[in-house]
C-alpha cells in the first residue's frame, strides 16, 4: 500500500541521482539527500541542465512550490523514436 | 455515492493508463501508480506528449499544484468531427 | 436557505450538462457526475470546446483551482443582440 | 457594527444586481443569488459585460478567488466627466 | 501598542477617504466603510482613478488578495520635486 | 537565539528607514511604523522610488505578500565598483 | 536522520555564505543570520548578483515565497566544461 502514496516514493529514493524539473523551465539533476512534506528537497551535486554546458550548483535547498515533477531514475530523459504513440 | 468524489475516481484508476495536462501546456501519460490528497501524483512509463516524437520519463512524482486535469481513460483524446455540437 | 450556497447548487447539477471556463482560457463541457469542496470536479463525456472541432477527453477529473466559472445550465453560452444593457 | 464586514455586505445583497470584475479583465453582471466564505457567488441571468455584445450565461457559479471586486450597486459603471478630482 | 498592527490602522481609518493600488496596476479611490482579517474591503464612493476620467463604481466589496497597498490619508499621491532623495 | 527569527529582525526595525522591494518591480521607503506575521507592514511617510521623481504616499499599509525583501538599513542600495566578486 | 531535512541543512547553514535564486530571475548572496519555516531568510552583507556590478542591499529579510532554491554553499555557480554529462 504504501508505494502508492507520492511521498513514499521519495523516502526509496535517498540518495538516488533525481531529475527535476521546475515552473520556469529549470532542469536540476541531484542526489536526493532530503525532503519534507511539502516537497522542499536537499539535493547533493546539483545540477542546474537548462544552462549549456550545465551549471554545478554543489548541495542546494529547493523550495517545493517550484517543482513540477521529479523523476527518481534520474536519467536524463530519452526521447523516444516517432512511432504511433499517440 | 462514494463515485461522486474526484478522489475516489482516482482510486478507481490505479495502474490504469491516464492523461494529465499540466499548466503550462505540458501534457503526460503514464500508469497511475499513485496520488495522495494534494492530487500528486506517482506515474509509471510515463511519457511528455508535449514533445515530437513523445518524451521518456520513467517513473514520475506529478506536483499536484500544476495539474489542470487528469483522464483516467488515458487515450490520447480525439478530435471529432465538426458538427452542430455547440 | 440551501439554495444560498454555491456548493449546493452544485449538489442538484449532478448528472446535468455544465459548461466550465478554465483559466488560461480553455473551455470544457461535460456531464457532472461528482465534485468536492476545493471544486475539483468529475465530468463525463466531457469535451474541449477551446479546440475546432471539439476535443473528446472523456471522463475527466478537473482540479478546482483551475475553474473561473461553471454554468450548470450547461448550454453554450449565447451571444444576445446588442441593446442598451449596459 | 455588522454593517463593516464584507461578509454581512453580500447577505444584505442577495437577490440585488451587481457587477462583478474578475482577473484577466473579464466583467459579469447579475442577480445574486448565493455566496460562501471564500467569495463564491451563484449569480442568476449572469452576462459576460467584456464581450460585445454582451454574453448570456444564465445561472453561474463563479469561483472566489478569481474575484477582484464586486459592486452591489449593480450598474454599470459610470465615466466622470473630467474635473480636479486628482 | 495597537498602533503597530496593520489591521488597527485599517480600524482607525474606517469613514475616511482611502486609496488602494491593486495588483494589474489598478488604483482605486473611496471611503473605508469595513474590512476584515483577509483585508477583503468595503468602499463607498469608490472611483477608479486608473480611467480618464475616474470611473464611479459606487460601493465595492474588493477581495484583499489583489491589494498591494493602502494608504489611509486618501489623497492622490504627489509628485516631489526632484532631489537627491535617494 | 532570538536574532535568527526574520521576525524578530523586523521588531528591532520599528521606527527607523526600510527599503522595501516588492513583485511587479515596485520599491517603497519609509519608516516602519508596525508589521505583523504575514509581513503585512506598515510605513510613515513612504515613497515610491520606482517614480522618477520618487511619488510621496505618506502612510501606507502593505499586503505582505506582495513583498520579495525589506532592508532594514533603509538606504537605497549602492552599486559597488566592479570587481572579482563573483 | 535529522539531516534529510531541508530545515535542518538551513540550520547548519547559519553565518555561511548562501546563495539565493529567486522568482524572476533574481539572485543573492549573503551570509545566513536567521530563517524560519516559510523559509524567510535573513542574510547580511547581501548583494543582487543579477546587477552589474552587484548591488550591496546591507542586511534583507527575504520573504520565503519569492525562493527558489538555497545553496550553502554560497559560491557563485560554476559552469562545468561541456561533457556527456546528458
Amino acid at each position: 500500500m504504501s508505494e502508492h502514496r507520492p511521498m513514499d516514493l521519495l523516502g526509496r529514493s535517498l540518495n538516488s541521482q533525481v531529475l527535476v524539473k521546475l515552473k520556469g523551465d529549470r532542469e536540476l539533476r541531484g542526489r536526493l539527500r532530503g525532503y519534507d512534506q511539502h516537497l522542499n528537497l536537499i539535493l547533493d551535486d546539483a545540477e542546474d541542465l537548462t544552462e549549456q554546458p550545465p551549471q554545478e550548483l554543489g548541495t542546494v535547498i529547493l523550495r517545493g512550490d517550484n517543482v513540477i515533477l521529479l523523476s527518481p531514475s534520474g536519467k536524463a530523459p530519452k526521447k523516444k523514436p516517432a512511432k504511433k504513440s499517440k
